[in-house]
């Protein structure tokens, strides 16, 4: 058999994880070959591609973070309007399955491509853990301890100075990344885009804080985090793709409101791109490994139209359907918990 | 209502931060106060007790590996005979609630205690992660993730003098430390005390690699593993509570086997204590916080007799009896699809 | 002998680890105590104060960042009109040495102290690497440990996606963090305060880069970064102390000249605080340990009007005069050779 | 020009940076040339190399541990019978400068070299520090930090279970890492190879913790630690090159005799390869990388028979002989100090 892989969408660690372990699954299990599309979907429609050979140099990529076939974002018109020339494509190359990486965009498109005939097993990938139907995915858990160990270090500072300290962190629609690093890192107050944020309650929290005698406090902010209707005055971003307003620099919005209220010092950090780059951790590296073995079976089993998926200790097959849609949220009374117990 | 909490058997990453855990959800959600016993049930048996007030020294504890309550081993027959003793220190001291810290023994004895009349609910603690009923426990992300970055350092050492390293990690009766460390790092063969192994796979795997032209190889062995019967000489250690033969030094015993029959460098690492010691990671804060909080629900909802889980992305509860009995163990079926792809 | 401490300006990794240094080696080696002000400058002023005991509490804070004796900024007109308060307190404390721990003003206000005829002992701390007379500074080594792991980390996801990525870190007047964290991290260009930057050169050497074939870029720049006069239209700060123009935001102005010019994907990250806070490094550790075991032993010694300082393998001490006055500059000729080597 | 570098010797984290500065620094200052010969003077006698280029694959290499010319040992005595072979070998090749990578034994090998004509500059190499004549070596902070990092997580383990715990470090000859090791970890006693012990003074050491109410200990021992005569039996190794006893197993052997006369619970750590393995720590990248500058600029300036050397914050060159004969060991007024401090 011969697989075709490609990345899609933003970077993520882990993602060199899963090539690898497709090409030795496929390689040791199977005796197939895999083929590499650069660029993500660009790739396969420009049909630029190499191959990707089960030796030394493969097995060396698990601990490299991005991803060594690069990725890109196409426009979906541009996409659709290419089925034909990736079907040729495809046909070429004699590749036999095609087994995409990526976010819910990515899968979407994955899902369309099956539906229009060709032979796919999805890969879900994205930090933000936002895709549904698997419990979790990988490049999650290295930007929540990349974001835990900023805030660790940011605590001791913080508390030298007396400072309030915002740590702006990502998550453009979900909180996962801020409720999970707010969590582990001890924060006090933790922001998130699905529950728009009452500035007083911030305040207040931060308040508490100080009367209780503390003297600093860390407020963790996704970076999608919105205001409640009314409640603050904030400098509003473009129109996203979804008709929805959004707002950048929050934190620092966040810092000046917390400032002007409470007479405090207050600093903002933004961790940005650091939590996206670099090795990805053990339990990353396990997810990748893992998903990307089943994906490698599935395809050679020729359960196509599926996405792996992790469901508890298993590497179980969705339907592409289950993955696309609507994102993963963090249920509200979890978070309300978190916040309720930490804030 | 007054809860009592304790930390019982090895100690393990994570352990604090569920202590941590306990005492805010009981003081913010429901104005309770925590008590901690010394020294596992030794300390519940002797009372010898703290008060454990939500403040700043509790919050600090988050990051601490250890266990601030300190830890023992109580043999099963004077806990047994202890009954009437704890029943009266936990009237004595108010105790509505008793929430152990512990592994397969701990929590078996939660359970005698829990049949015996005493209000408990039990948390799960192992760095083996061999406790049944629950996904994962805190303090083997912790392990895996130091074994791991231990194995990353090997590789390069090994690679630069043509050598075979053998890695010896933690695990006595199962193999998940080794399995999820021999993934992540890119182990070329593991062995686990689930499957007896015959030296002549490992070597056969190790020979391959330098007949492949590649020139050295890392073998992760867990410290429990023991050689097919009749397969090679070996040194014995004690017979264990469960009335088996063990085996100490098994990595070591490894390396001379292959030393003898590959004419190869060969040397052992053996991890040791630091795969239980130290700052936990962010997802082992993450759920041992969130284990810490279900177990003072669970309390204060009077669910009596259950121990936390983790299963996917929630935390359930489960009956104590099954949490004990057996240990859960590696899959046969998935450690060997790890030992074909990468020996 | 009764010594007093206290920690003043910004915080930094290792200030505990002096404290525990001084308090160690004044108690075993001298059988003496010791004081620690609070709050910097403004703890003396004010008689705010605390014993600290050769205890486990002092032994621990050897990991921990910032300083239990928190900092301040005191204005130095405040702090000469003190002098007689601070005789007082002294006095009143029982004071035989202060060992003052602190930057380039901090040394100065201790120089005008023992001029002014109390014995004091400095200790010099700067994450900036720019006191005079002594080789590095504590705090020097985790900031730029801090810095390279972020650098590393953005390497991959600068790779993947075809980006240059600018990196702002720490260094008002001096580019030390710059350089090193650049050297370290293999940055493809540095800009350093010291060395007024020409745009075309940055813009130079990244086209260089793309024309060799290479897919991406990471430039280092330090917060204090400057344009050459008139290479660049650029936002400025607020005048300095030192009656200089400042510019903020350098990295984001840098980065939109580059977009700009090369028409690039241009990204930035400002790493800010995360730099000066958390465990400090082995390496950071032991200077310290060896400054505050110094210093102590130069106050039982008689030796006022001193400062430690790292020369080669050895401590030594220099006269309070030659740490201040001027800020350690990064040396042009070194700053070139590595510009020209890895721009 | 034409350089050749070789790496000999154990391994070291920094070897690759210091290739690969020797590479961009001869390219892009002199347009020079680069040789690696493979598995150190092996290579240079067998005439084994390969072609280093100033490109992004060599750029890569900056945070990669061991070496990618993989090194050996060879035996003096054939060393020296090569020469004339080593002296066509480098002339058939075009060589006009060779540029070992080393430790004592390289060093003296290539000072040997020099006076028998060849145009060489050494750089030197060791994790122990032991090196005469620069203040310090690369590879010795990233196995310092190594070790700390074990030490830190063996604290919590260690005081959870009322333990004293032996970290056995490297150090056969000296007891840099051990010292340094010791004092960033806030260890409780350290044992060098300088100072043989007597075990009366550690037991007593020990003791006088637990007395002082302490639950725990931490003492590190250098691997090449030895009893002084007549004070404990121990079991011995194999006489050394020098002629001299040696010892294998001391932090085990310790371990027995603190159990045995203060009845705790003793675990021992050997903590090996790890030392030695791995990504390079921010420092080290920084000393190697201008080491292999100053090295490749020698070489340019003609300034043969030396060899670079960190004094200060400069890299000067010293005449190999400086660098050979003895051994760099640690001031025993240093040591005592260390040890009277914490012990």
């Amino acid at each position: 058999m011969r697989l075709a892989t490609l990345t899609s969408g933003g970077d993520c660690p882990g993602l060199n994880a899963v090539i690898r372990s497709i090409v030795r699954t496929a390689s040791s299990e199977y005796g197939s070959t895999v083929v590499g599309y650069l660029d993500g979907w660009t790739g396969l429609l420009e049909d630029r591609r190499v191959d990707l050979y089960d030796d030394e140099e493969i097995d060396r990529i698990l601990l490299r973070g991005g991803t060594i076939l690069g990725t890109g974002r196409l426009h979906p018109d541009k996409f659709k309007a290419g089925l034909e020339q990736i079907k040729a494509n495809l046909a070429d190359a004699g590749i036999d399955a095609l087994i995409p990486i990526g976010g819910e965009g990515t899968l979407k498109g994955a899902k369309w491509l099956s539906d229009n005939g060709i032979p796919v097993v999805g890969v879900p990938k994205t930090i933000d853990n936002d895709v549904n139907g698997t419990d979790y995915t990988f490049g999650f858990d290295t930007a929540v301890s990349v974001a835990t160990d900023a805030i660790d270090r940011l605590h001791t500072t913080a508390e030298s100075h007396d400072r309030v300290m915002i740590v702006e962190v990502m998550g453009r629609h979900v909180g996962w990344i801020a409720l999970h690093a707010g969590m582990a890192g001890g924060a006090h107050y933790t922001v998130i885009p699905e529950v728009p944020f009452d500035i007083e309650d911030i305040v207040k929290a931060t308040q508490r804080r100080f009367q209780m005698g503390e003297k600093y406090a860390i407020i963790v902010v996704a970076e999608g985090a919105m205001p409640k209707e009314g409640t603050m005055e904030a400098a509003e971003g473009e129109i996203d793709q979804f008709g929805h307003k959004t707002f950048t620099g929050m934190g620092q919005q966040i810092a000046n409101e917390i400032k002007r209220r409470c007479a405090q010092d207050v600093r903002t950090t933004v961790l940005g791109h650091i939590q996206r780059g670099g090795t990805p951790t053990a339990n990353d590296r396990v997810l990748a490994t893992r998903y990307g073995a089943a994906a490698a079976r599935a395809a050679h089993e020729g359960q196509f139209g599926s996405c792996v998926a992790l469901h508890g200790e298993n590497i179980d097959l969705i339907d592409l359907s289950e993955a696309v849609g609507t994102l993963k949220e963090v249920p509200i009374d979890r978070y309300e918990r978190v916040v309720s117990m930490f804030g």
